[in-house]
């Protein structure tokens, strides 16, 4: 009988060619299935909450495996694995869940945090973990576009040109930007997101000059992705954390 | 004529073999040069506050050079310097200070900041700028035992045993364990500092089992090093801020 096991990983996604495994280069699922597989001495696949891309991070990515080792308890498949991971990657919490959780399909919230420093020049230490504001932070104006996110939406604006889900709605149940000591960030909570839906909308708002609620508005529901602004860079990007009804 | 250049710096020191040039490996010091000879075509030596070791940040080391070049203004040498420079080493501010003004002589106080996280896992991010509590940190009487270190006193019991220096009196103005964010952190402010004295402070304070302040006095008091606990790791410490009377 095959436990069904939760685990949460914190990384830094700045060395990663993001989650999915891929042909080539270094990705988050490749490190982890090689330390699964090492631990069983056979092929596990990991199911994550949802991928990340190329130099993004996690404070609290999930994903759950089916694990055919008859004896470690539930809870020490943290340790098992930190051992056997890079340092740029780290179990949290591991935990056996019901036979039929998915962590992406259970998953009933997703948040996001993306970090901005309003600084002429970011400290070396944050370099890899926030984006430069290169205009002055217009927070009230731009708090009001965040709250023009909330709801069930359509964001095929910010969805990826390439998207080729079916459907872009989606439920965002908060947004804001938020002070955070020396950054401003932008948090965003949903049901689920679009490809580089958080990056671009963050890149809208705050090269929108001058920071206008009501174009905000139109350009969101013009369900035109030609009408979005940049698509802000990976590093400043968090994914905080995953909300299951456990 | 040539202008005295003071610059303040900024570096992640992971990827440094500490500040001073060494016959081999990559040093702040080494890669600042190369970035002036770079800009006069002609080699200008640096001189710093103070030297930093292997793996130990800055978030404000100042350091400075007397210039050849004719035209540069004083305050363009921070971008001059940082279009030169690697990521990891930036340039805050540069200006123009007397002519007999030495970074090392002309500070009055130096500040370093020692970071500590109580968990059991440090979150990637964060993993090569603090250092894991082991123990529950034990605030008040660790600062009990920061007070102690306060006023002029011969810090022998905390140099290292390879110091070199004519004498270990220092004067320190303030210490103590302040909680900011997911960190706990020791600051430190004092006239100077012996070798590796912040570390061997911070490694006998939070080891001590059980804090005694009484024994943290006599060990001081003792000028004894080896009556000091271990070396807490470098990548925890930043130098915080250099001042001058100018």
């Amino acid at each position: 009988m095959r436990r069904n096991i939760l685990i949460e990983l914190a990384y830094d996604g700045t060395n990663f060619n993001g989650w999915q495994v891929q042909r080539a280069g270094r990705t988050v699922q490749g490190v982890l299935e090689a330390a699964l597989e090492r631990i069983h001495e056979r092929r596990v696949v990991l199911h994550a909450a949802g991928r990340t891309d190329s130099g993004v991070h996690a404070r609290q990515q999930c994903a759950n495996f089916h694990s055919p080792h008859p004896s470690i308890p539930a809870e020490k498949f943290r340790e098992a694995l930190n051992t056997q991971l890079p340092l740029d990657v780290r179990v949290m919490r591991s935990r056996e869940v019901p036979a039929d959780f998915h962590a992406r399909f259970a998953a009933v919230e997703r948040e996001y945090r993306y970090y901005l420093m309003s600084t002429d020049i970011i400290p070396p230490q944050h370099r890899n973990y926030c984006v430069r504001l290169r205009a002055k932070p217009e927070v009230e104006q731009w708090n009001r576009m965040a709250a023009a996110l909330c709801g069930t939406q359509d964001f095929t604006t910010f969805a990826s040109p390439t998207s080729s889900v079916d459907h872009h709605v989606r439920t965002v149940y908060r947004a804001a930007f938020v002070p955070e000591g020396p950054f401003l960030v932008f948090r965003i909570a949903a049901n689920g997101f679009l490809w580089k839906m958080v990056r671009s909308i963050v890149g809208t708002i705050t090269e929108s000059d001058p920071p206008d609620v009501d174009r905000f508005r139109e350009i969101l529901h013009a369900r035109d992705r030609s009408r979005a602004g940049t698509t802000a860079p990976a590093r400043g990007l968090f994914l905080h954390r995953i909300r299951y009804e456990l």
